[in-house]
């Protein structure tokens, strides 16, 4: 272990969720605390702020404020969609990176994120190793998705999925009041990967959750999910489906592009919407039932109020380790989870190399999901329980979150 | 006051809260607890199921079970949309109840909901009466819309306000990590009133809500909501606006007839789908600005796990006081919510007729609004804050609401 002495840099990247700001108090508040770290700069919207050399000065704010971003939903610094092209190809964002480096002794980067966040952070650790400029790169993980390679699961995962299932119970409930039929179908975010949906299972488990359920990783076929409705409306009169923004068919299509097409095959309008809305129309006219679709948008993304304390505290948990571990010497490395086997839930520490994570997505085993494809074994229910335990209590005012407001004192030049 | 000995009757009716079983159980437990209450039943689906001579016997319930009704969202007996036709004109149906009453001396009765079900509970009233029938029945009050007539506020309205102001503040974040321009217009629920929607006005309050609100009570027009929107863009670049599902322009047309319309005019693809997402594409056409339109949908009246606790107490205490104000010998009556004036905020119990409150909407005072008809006064904000104090909290297992779970033990013909 070797100490060194300089300054931090900390950006957050990606889409928003209910607890990278608590990641974000993890790494601030013991980077705060470290001798060796001179300066805590934060940096408005991610790497974007540090090439445009506009970050904060994180000391200057008030600790009661960085307190509670532990329970402050969104990216408080400011987020960034933004993908460095290879060094090779062209150097000049690193070139203007390592200036800023240079010119406020950044040794310290911290960055906080999900799959494209990872390849920036590896690309940067990667220019800092080969120019020979030392600094201790360390990645936070962040992602409702849950799709990071390499880690049990990720920071914001438990939040949204606790989120979910507890809406799918409500809605359940809401769903049957009548006693006419009814066909419910909820959207839930995630491109390639399912775990978002499948975290319905949890209130199927519970028994108020969804009917059905499909995700990404089984090809969608409209006929199929025809045929799964009208048997469940049957059976019962209601049926609650849950499904994925990024259902596919076996060509690769998006339901709305399905839809599109069958819009021109047999139905008079246009398909227009998300996949809910357009499977409810499709279920409409070819199913005849009374049918709703509703879709989570961003509320599950950002809902804090009802996030899950372990989540919260695992988030904040990543963003302090990456700073102890860096400080301990380590660098070029994503901090992640691992789950030791036993009867009780467990979360560890591990660091996994930034080269293998960046870029790799993770999506649900196949042998936890069931034979129809429809829904989700046991296995699942045993995996994603825990990481929804516990409540977050965000600090309320009039009966209103009171989230932090951060100074944002830019640092000076 | 004369004692009057004989079963009860509960009913569910109109669209669900995250309340209306709070209310069930302030009446079944009251009930079980009077002593010249001979049985207390539960209608399956309202008024439909005395008619179909379908109820439960709420004594075979579980005391647990009926406790854990304060926090269950939905009709957990099950509600209905029936309107009862005047008795003079066909007394086919009240000839039925009058069956039904007598069979099982049924000589209270007690009826949940809004301004249609209160129609219901005012014939069956006065249909009793007129045929000599004794029957103490009483209105107890329901509605996410808040729009009943001669109550202060109705059990449903705080519990729906406290998610949609929480759920602003939360996108609120979340529509402002990137650096770039975003437009965000989130529908709430409310085809004639605007209490609802108005509800975000308590999130811009707290400095992170909707910068932009459009109530029923103001006609719509697209061109000026087109200009304030872009106003609002050019100075912050950022827009959050709040619609209710219920704008109207001076012709009366709802703003999804107004976009198929404009579809006509000028754009090349049919509008589809809610205020929301068709006001999303219309400022993507004509300002080209980056937009999301959200649609609460079914969340905001069924999200028991954010309910207002004084929503919940208050709606309690309306069942428990029906069942108390009619074994003290009152009939015909709602019972309804008074505030007195005063520093500290309390709610009081009155009886007003059924007769006036039968069919009759309540709005928000024009007075309340602001001039530019987008946005509210603070006489709003000493309305409404009040009503959405305390946290309800729902038992919980694993992580996820236990909602109450009913035997619904058909009561013996």
């Amino acid at each position: 272990m070797s100490r060194l002495e300089g300054a931090c840099m900390f950006g957050q990247s990606g889409g928003p969720t209910s607890v990278i700001n608590a990641s974000a108090a993890g790494v601030i508040q013991e980077a705060l605390k470290q001798e060796c770290i001179t300066a805590v700069y934060g940096a408005a919207h991610g790497i974007k702020g540090v090439l445009e050399e506009k970050f904060y000065d994180m000391s200057k704010e008030d600790p009661y404020e960085l307190e509670l971003l532990k329970t402050t939903p969104s990216s408080a610094l400011g987020s960034v969609r933004y993908k460095l092209k290879n060094a090779d190809e062209d150097e000049t964002d690193y070139k203007r990176l390592l200036e800023v480096f240079k010119k406020y002794n950044i040794r310290y980067f911290f960055y906080n994120g999900g799959n494209d966040s990872m390849d920036t952070c590896n690309k940067v650790s990667k220019y800092m190793q080969k120019v020979g400029y030392e600094c201790r790169i360390m990645g936070v993980p962040k992602t409702i998705d849950n799709d990071l390679w390499g880690t049990d699961h990720c920071p914001g995962y438990g939040s949204a999925a606790k989120y979910i299932a507890t809406s799918f119970m409500e809605v359940y409930h809401d769903a049957r009041v009548y006693d006419t039929g009814m066909v419910t179908i909820l959207e839930v975010m995630g491109r390639n990967a399912g775990w978002l949906t499948a975290a319905s299972a949890l209130a199927a488990y519970k028994g108020n959750g969804p009917d059905l359920i499909y995700l990404p990783e089984i090809p969608f076929s409209i006929e199929k999910f025809l045929d799964d409705v009208n048997r469940v409306y049957k059976a019962n009169g209601k049926v609650i489906v849950a499904v994925s923004e990024g259902c596919k068919d076996e060509q690769g299509r998006y339901i709305a592009e399905m839809g599109a097409t069958l819009a021109k095959d047999s139905f008079g309008h246009a398909q227009l919407g998300g996949a809910a809305s357009i499977l409810a129309n499709i279920v409409k006219e070819r199913l005849g039932t009374k049918v709703r679709g509703i879709e989570f948008s961003l509320l599950q993304r950002c809902a804090a109020h009802i996030a899950s304390l372990t989540d919260v505290n695992e988030a904040y948990m990543a963003g302090q380790m990456a700073v102890r571990n860096a400080v301990e010497g380590k660098t070029d490395y994503m901090v992640a989870f691992e789950r030791p086997e036993g009867p009780e839930y467990k979360c560890n520490i591990k660091l996994i190399n930034l080269t293998d994570v960046a870029n790799t997505e993770k999506k649900i085993p196949l042998e936890w999901i069931n034979k129809e494809g429809n829904g989700l074994t046991e296995d699942f229910i045993k995996y994603a329980l825990p990481l929804i335990q516990g409540e977050s209590k965000p600090v309320l005012e009039d009966g209103l979150p009171r989230f932090a407001k951060l100074k944002k004192v830019l640092a000076t030049k």
